[in-house]
């Protein structure tokens, strides 16, 4: 097996410069350091991660806490957005998935083998947050927020969102819907707030039971629809994400609502389907990419500065309107 | 610090014993397991996973390389089947994107922090399947497989996939061509190799150039069957997978072709999009939960075994006749 003595060999350096070289402790010059580096391909030195992890403290890896990777294509979107900012900040990710089964990313985050973490659908009854928290390791909320929970968390405007499909249906004298995700998901919470208030605000019509509350999935969001549709409760409906929207969108297409001139749908996230040509779909659009980059930029900040200042971060929402809404 | 000798104490055994019990490197009584985990528990102990794995030499992790998660929501699918069945399995699943950044992947291959890996995606010229293998990592390719390497694979039998849909297009006298995906990708070659060997064997027409290679994105999709509307190539296409599927089918509906009277379309995976009213496709199922079980149970037998014999293994795929062929 290729050591550290080998690399100090082949560098005419002593071990200890190639230690301060590979684990960036101290200062070396520049020469000096290439000249290890270049030690270090010849002899093909791999630096055994465990051994370092030892030494320094530090696991080099980031954990991400995700959940509904197959159920919403707005996960995934995100998810490889992460990925590519924090291999762009030499990160590794290292990704678990949430849900009934949390046992792997809880051990993982107990016995130290990442130096933060970073979650995109918590809830206030998360167990893999309750042990990140009691591990004390940095973490960020990226997507969904908590309101009582003092960390860095970084989400788009969700209240503004819903106020803007509130302005656009109020404009249009549409009667108006919700249908939502789970009542312990901020994301619909928010969403639903913003609808609401605007609407209130605006005087618009608040008819008595159109707010549906559902599991966030196309199944639960097309039973909702078909409720609306058999009361005729409503000809515009506000969904609370993009899955929901396609669930209710294909309800109304299964009776022959003519969409958008008898109903309007409009969605949340704007993920790639949702421009397709089979859907079309008129919805409010989250910057991926941004709360991605902005997000991983906050949590290493975090990991060098542990009593900075807490942030919360919130992006502006846009909506996009496509063929299932009017103008 | 909580130490093994504060669980030893509390467990009134020796530390030796202790960690026989918590590494389950030899065995020890019903008893004595219990009093041991019990004290791990009362004391509230986690053993350090980069020291343990200093002493062991096993991580406990398997790494998934996988791509093509935020544009193909067959891969998320998948990935969340894995995570399930290595969960189950006790072992923890560390995902990492491919594709053009692959450090992060390649870094941790080489430092040992996972006892095996799983491939979703391969290609020949992957380079974190080239680290791997130079690694002398245990692995097993799901999904995609390669011809000239000695490794455990399971994959859908696509040869048969593309076989079924050739059947069903000639039995209804069909003028066939296919959208496939990149040309290094095994599943699109398997399928139109099988496809265009059944075509051949029932004598059925094939046209001059209906071969159409993408790179497996809706956009590309969208633009062949543009093509192929102009020429009036085909009036039944096979396309390589479902979101290629669905890109055509967008083309189609765009110029106002009736699916499935004038055209018919077939996909491939049965992803849970292509059940849905608005895209309503039929398709060439993969049995993803089965692929990633036995995928997942083929890996922990070579990590104990690794001089048992390789195994292949191929799944039966399905064929699903929904809206967009006839029956």
């Amino acid at each position: 097996m290729v050591t550290s003595r080998d690399v100090a060999r082949a560098a005419g350096v002593s071990q200890a410069t190639v230690s301060r070289v590979l684990t960036s402790a101290n200062p070396v010059s520049a020469e000096l350091r290439e000249r290890v580096l270049a030690a270090v391909d010849l002899v093909g030195y791999v630096p055994h991660a465990a051994a370092r992890t030892m030494k320094t403290g530090r696991t080099g890896a980031i954990g991400a806490v995700v959940d509904d990777l197959a159920s919403n294509p707005f996960y995934p979107e995100l998810l490889q957005e992460l990925s590519d900012a924090f291999d762009d900040l030499g990160q590794r990710l290292t990704v678990w998935t949430a849900g009934s089964r949390s046992d792997a990313a809880i051990r993982s985050l107990r016995q130290g083998l990442v130096d933060g973490v970073v979650f995109t659908t918590v809830t206030p009854t998360s167990t893999e947050f309750a042990s990140a928290v009691d591990s004390r390791l940095p973490l960020v909320l990226i997507n969904r927020t908590l309101d009582d929970v003092d960390c860095d968390q970084i989400s788009t405007d969700n209240v503004a969102g819903g106020a803007l499909v509130a302005d656009r249906f109020a404009a249009a004298g549409r009667r108006p819907a919700f249908i939502g995700g789970p009542a312990d998901a901020s994301t619909s919470r928010q969403r639903l707030t913003g609808f609401r208030a605007r609407l209130t605000e605006l005087g618009a019509a608040l008819p008595p039971a159109p707010w549906e509350i559902g599991d966030y999935t196309h199944d639960s969001a097309y039973r909702a629809m078909q409720r609306i549709i058999a009361e005729d409760a409503a000809d515009a409906v506000f969904c609370a994400n993009d899955v929901v929207a396609v669930g209710a969108l294909d309800a109304a297409r299964e009776v022959g609502a003519r969409v958008p001139d008898d109903l309007w749908i409009i969605g949340y996230d704007d993920i790639a389907l949702a421009s397709w040509t089979s859907i079309d779909l008129s919805t409010v659009r989250q910057d991926a990419r941004r709360m991605a980059r902005d997000g991983a930029r906050m949590l290493l900040e975090r990991i060098r500065s542990p009593s900075s200042p807490v942030q919360h971060v919130r992006l502006e929402p846009e909506l996009v309107t496509r063929g299932t809404s009017g103008r």
